[in-house]
């Protein structure tokens, strides 16, 4: 296979349309505000599931409400096909798509979640999720709840910028290399890649906690979205089945220890993530038959990591239940 | 879902085009004779897999040569692509439905492994893989080598018979239900039986070495071929996919057993298994791409079946190793 077969081979993921950020300190054209933007989400999206996370954490829900698209997306976008009438009950809108229209006029990028929508106009603002969390803990910082944790410590982001980079590279995207490869040059690329940095993502977690100090952060955010979709979604569809999670001990206790922390499992609907991937994904999954398993219990088990130390929230606290409304049903 | 849709939905197995048997009474037009005929298959095949194992235990090889298919079948048949100049050295054809064209002038049914051939005539004989294996340990005894294990000994032929018929049903044919369901309903109906019979099989394995009696028997052979296969083919691929084999403990256990046995792990090629199941259903992986894993190594682990007793070949003895030209490669 030649450089240039290989090359149109490999999936390349779509740079987002919308880069704006949110600040509070005047840099852009979007101050920081109490309830004058909705955060769009799906349960099934790892990249929006960062932005869940971190929002439960840092106790943002009073004053930035959340939308939920149903896993369902087709071709014309995302869409709110779980909520009363198809429609997202704050925005009014049967599909994220009309948010861009509405903001853009004649649109017609990609429309990812998460988004940021502006409630009063209805006009998205942002999908830009690689800043977005970011944002959340350091721009929305006088809104963060009593107790909220530091997710980027100043003394400790060129460490976690460092790693959210490969991690990004060869996992959180290289899932999606594996699984949207149109050869199997390109393929077996990615999944070396990723199988590789997994290997030394296991070594770094034998011996301490978290990724870096001794908290949980944005870096540990970033692995574990798409640890948690690992077998339900990526082992099988995409292809990335050398182990299960579940047979990878070290980051399969490192997962499971954050499942059971407030804020991450009670994010986490398994089976809108396998609606969605193995729902949308025709060209890999043309019958659309979503698989029964794997047996999800087994994220409840005790995972002995408390011995490693740590502090999950540093000073901090963990947050309290998710509000009523975006409660996730319990493991089947 | 209605009854006559969920009947559409369900995948059925088209009966074999050729039911003719191979006896030694003098009961069917085809004699046992040695050197008379060649045993077709492919190393990628369960059914023909019976056969291949049944032949290696009884020691038939010097009386019945075998010729392997490569695992790439088109929609003509399956064919000797990794034979030299694309041709079974013996039979001198490139399909494999060749050798049925020229029994049935104008056949137009379908072509599977295992196929039994007349060597001299080059007329296919039978693909009854049902009876197949049967006949092998009763009709070809005056061939079985010497310390040949009895695979279907007459005291435990009904006990034997009733386990294959739900082994069949629900496990060997069953992945195929799962992998081939033309709706969600169908593929939920044989992923629940497939591993309700699994978990039954487990309970009684877990106390007993093998399905019936202290010996290997036909009842292990048909339920094995479909554990091999079970990570590198159906757990994926055909959405089998509650846990992996590695995740249940007693048939993991048992399956290793009889892997490191002589005469079965010896009869596969992992990458044959998968290059087939993933190459050729382009109606269930479209990108045609073959996974990498799933890491094989762990067949060759200890079992600790050896505990339970059992003698794998009663008054037997197991084979020698197979014949130089029907070696399989190592594990990687």
């Amino acid at each position: 296979m030649t450089a240039t077969q290989s090359g149109t081979e490999a999936f390349e993921r779509e740079p987002v349309a919308l880069t704006e950020r949110i600040t509070s300190d005047g840099s852009s054209a979007w101050p920081v505000e109490p309830g004058r933007y909705r955060l769009v989400v799906a349960r099934a999206c790892p990249w929006a599931n960062r932005s869940v996370i971190v929002r439960r954490l840092l106790g943002l829900e009073p004053v930035l409400s959340m939308g939920i698209a149903g896993p369902l997306h087709d071709e014309r976008s995302w869409r709110f096909h779980n909520d009363p009438d198809n429609r997202d009950p704050v925005l009014g809108i049967e599909y994220l798509r009309e948010a861009y229209e509405k903001a853009h006029p004649g649109f017609d990028g990609g429309v990812t979640v998460p988004t940021v929508v502006e409630v009063a106009t209805g006009k998205a603002v942002t999908n830009n999720f690689q800043d977005l969390t970011l944002d959340l803990s350091t721009q929305w910082r006088a809104y963060h709840r009593d107790g909220a944790p530091d997710l980027y410590p100043e003394a400790r982001r060129a460490e976690i910028d460092e790693i959210n980079e490969s991690v990004y590279d060869d996992v959180n995207n290289g899932v999606y290399k594996c699984g949207f490869a149109k050869g199997q040059g390109a393929y077996e690329r990615a999944y070396r890649a990723l199988f590789a940095r997994l290997d030394a993502l296991s070594e770094r977690l034998e011996t301490q906690r978290y990724l870096v100090g001794d908290t949980i952060t944005e870096a540990d955010i970033r692995l574990w979205v798409t640890l948690v979709r690992f077998d339900a979604a990526y082992h099988g569809h995409f292809k990335c089945n050398r182990q299960k999670l579940t047979e990878m001990p070290v980051l399969w206790a490192y997962a499971r220890d954050l499942f059971q922390t407030p804020g991450f499992g009670d994010t986490i609907d398994f089976e809108q993530i396998k609606q969605h991937y193995y729902g949308v994904h025709a060209e890999i999954n043309p019958t659309g038959i979503v698989p029964l398993g794997p047996d999800p219990r087994g994220w409840l088990t005790p995972h002995g990591r408390e011995e490693l130390g740590g502090r999950p929230f540093g000073d901090g606290t963990p947050p309290g239940p998710p509000p009523e409304g975006e409660r996730v049903p319990p493991l089947a």
